[in-house]
């Protein structure tokens, strides 16, 4: 091993082992932490924040950085060597022009956020969430400006922090071509939407039941629980502690089985992404997936491209009757696909159907930089969302648990990530149509054997971790750049099928 | 604030956050971690663990802490501080004679060797877990060894952890004293108990049903659900990051209604312990209960003195009767009492009834001094496990599983530990000798009303952290030492009693 390269290593044990208890900290506080542990425990998780930012900002490894970055040193080592020394860079980077004090209280403050959030959407009050989130903004403005280069945008600093070479010019241009296809095929498919009845999706699902069955789904779909777990939050999520040990949340509604069965089969495509990791890579920097639009990839992949697709129901849809006899019954498959599929606008971005989709995503990323670029202010959000919501969706929220408040997001200080979901979904697009030329696709699903699919993205994406970016990824597996055309044929092809339109 | 005491503020500060996380760590593994994680997760344990080393032998901390044990310094400080610089001392004399190396590696030792000993259980195969014990007691004899002062035997070293003062000398009296009261009680008791019948116990009980009525029954006890969670796991056990967040699990058995009860009843009365330390002490050194024989004092308190009286059960037996109609509408309040007391000897010492309790720990103090003397080897574990059982309770174990494995202590390397249930028992049964000289304590019971009874013991015991040890609490309270007198002659008492022996 490259000596320069073994001097990292007690750094690189030391920050992944922060890393770890902040992990399970944040884990624990969002599905299990009691309610008025927080004040205390976060000071806990202010002083590991703190250590970790020491850890980081030691000056010889500064040092070692900068000579592991230098041609000389790079010949010697190994692929995965080079991706280690480039993320725990980019992380030196980002973190080095803030100062420690404010990371620390920051860190703090993150750690109660969530709770306050969750406590805030329970009563449906934004006031009680403001002044938290006013703090939180102040910080990541003045993080942004500080990280800023070349007079970089503070926006675009957020938006590059998820996703490598992402800026609101890029994401202008992306967003504006999906939209001339979205709203145009959205109007049609309305036009037509009388004929689709999902009111089953609305009767008495009880929650016992749904937890059950989808257990069962995420194993179907490849999630492996002697190396993950599956718990609950307000606001499903992903996490991991290394690619032995991941973890997805669910959130279950009487009144909507939709809702648990799609949020299981998105985080479920984001842990397997983490538990393909290869061993190699996994308690290192570049251990944990890509890019934030890249894990959107599989997530959305999973979750619509398969999840919503008859093929893939064909073998289970029987199971799910045989779970709910009385509210599924006279539901055929036929009719749960039109309705799993139904595009109408909606209130709740996880709740939206493929085509409304990136509407919400829109709104979230016009209203983060408008707050980006102080054109309003936080006390305003509740009013700009409502707005952005009647002008794009042409529905209202009647209050803000499912209007601002709906999203954990911001609660978590992530800035700048909504596009990635949108990202992802263009990336899941581009896979699809090249997986559909290499492989019997929609044969796979048909048999129920997820396996070849499962093994090809682990073949080509997961094993990498962030050890290569979104363009390496896709250029690797198909010789191309990210490209948002597959996405809006995707969207324009699977409309007009379902719902009969003209070409 | 004293000079030199404010300098202590940044170790104390570190080694709670490291000390939390690793706790946290730890609840995580036992309650939650999928099976093939901890490989990995137990690097991180390492080196936070080893961190943790460091920042407790700082020789800086070192010259602190002895300028603070000088009578000049000691003056300025408060109760409160001397009590902080009392534990932490006791936390640094205890690690300095352990090589880093060595505490790093059994750390991770420790990590594993949780979820070695649950399979290893499950499958009831001793050998599993045997090389891992092994190593673990290696470990604890070499480092008893080198903690030892003049002359100390290893185990009595070990003993002092849990209970400070408390040597092989002392307890061979109290044992002495327990076992020439009870070995004849025992043999009256078993004539008569052919006119008790507790089939009733073993009949069908609904997990779920037992899980309702258990958070009930922590509720009713005192157990804050805001400050505290309740989860299940192989054994039960107490935990807490802080006062405001204290964490019980338990264990239930379709085919045994009492083991899930009183495992919650006796987690609770530790939880409440740690619940009601007082804000000031929480984050500090002094900030968990005093010893382990008092923290068993609560628990066994709540758990027999209160939890196996019919004057508990007068209020809440109607609810058990409730949830189970199936199973206990043909038992009356009588027999109840009557089954969760009768005393007969059997394998399981969580299960244990109070007269036979006291010889399961027996054997186990008797073969951990012998493992540590070097009169017995691990290998030779069952056996003679299984023949100390047959000795003292005439009963022996068809497997490892309800014999030698049953017990989750070795696997965390608590050795020394059992002891401190018996001295519990015997600190709580000289407690409510006092208290009910003090307070209608029985009314209490009977009107469902355990406030003041929970509140005495905030105010005499809770309250004071650990900045107490055992004798300042009892002399406090009752101007009297521990008495092994209390608790011959309150078993003596209520067996006389419930039996009908002649006195």
């Amino acid at each position: 091993m490259n000596k320069t390269y073994e001097q990292l290593l007690p750094y690189m044990e030391k920050s992944y082992a922060l890393n770890t208890a902040l992990t399970l900290l944040s884990w624990d506080e969002e599905t299990l932490a009691p309610r008025e542990g927080m004040e205390f425990t976060s000071k806990a998780i202010g002083t590991l924040s703190n250590e970790l930012f020491s850890t980081l900002m030691n000056p010889e490894l500064k040092k070692l950085l900068k000579k592991l970055s230098e041609e000389k040193e790079q010949s010697s080592l190994s692929e995965c060597e080079k991706a280690v020394v480039k993320n725990l860079k980019k992380s030196f980077d980002e973190l080095e022009p803030i100062p420690q004090k404010d990371y620390r209280l920051y860190s703090e403050l993150i750690a109660k956020a969530s709770s306050i959030w969750a406590s805030a959407k329970a009563k449906s009050c934004f006031e009680e969430f403001a002044p938290t989130l006013k703090e939180s903004v102040e910080y990541n403005k003045k993080f942004a400006k500080l990280r800023a280069k070349d007079g970089q945008e503070p926006y675009d600093v957020l938006l590059n922090t998820y996703e490598e070479g992402f800026t609101m010019e890029k994401l202008d241009e992306f967003f504006g071509k999906i939209k001339s296809a979205v709203v145009p095929l959205l109007q049609k498919v309305k036009a037509k939407n009388d004929c689709i009845d999902k009111s089953y999706n609305f009767r008495h699902y009880e929650i016992d039941r749904q937890r059950e069955f989808c257990r069962y789904l995420a194993g179907y779909e490849g999630f492996d629980f002697n190396r993950g777990v599956m718990a609950e939050s307000e606001h499903p999520f992903t996490t991991n502690l290394h690619n032995h040990d991941v973890r997805i949340t669910s959130h279950f509604y009487e009144n909507n089985l939709e809702s648990g069965i799609f949020s299981v089969i998105h985080e479920a495509g984001h842990a397997m992404y983490e538990m393909n990791v290869s061993d190699e890579l996994t308690l290192t920097p570049a251990g944990g997936g890509s890019s934030m639009g890249m894990h959107e990839s599989q997530s959305r992949f999973f979750e619509n491209i398969i999840g919503r697709s008859a093929d893939f129901w064909l073998p289970i849809y029987g199971r799910l009757q045989e779970t709910f006899p009385e509210q599924l019954s006279d539901v055929p498959l036929s009719r749960f696909i039109q309705g799993i599929n139904k595009a109408e606008p909606s209130l709740i971005r996880t709740e939206a159907d493929e085509l409304t989709y990136p509407l919400h995503i829109i709104i979230r990323y016009e209203i983060e930089r408008m707050l980006f670029h102080d054109e309003i202010t936080v006390d305003e959000l509740p009013r700009v969302w409502n707005q952005k919501y009647k002008d794009y969706l042409g529905v209202e929220p009647s209050n803000d648990a499912e209007g601002v408040l709906q999203d954990v997001h911001w609660s978590g200080g992530s800035f700048g990530y909504f596009p990635s979901y949108a990202i992802g979904s263009a990336i899941a697009a581009q896979i699809y149509a090249y997986m559909k030329k290499v492989m019997p696709f929609d044969d796979y699903l048909r048999e129920g054997n997820l396996t070849p699919i499962r093994e090809f993205l682990r073949l080509h994406i997961h094993q990498y971790g962030s050890s290569k970016n979104t363009t390496k990824l896709l250029q690797g597996m198909m010789n191309e750049d990210l490209n948002a055309d597959y996405y809006v044929d995707y969207l324009t092809e699977k409309y007009t099928r379902l719902y009969g339109l003209e070409n």
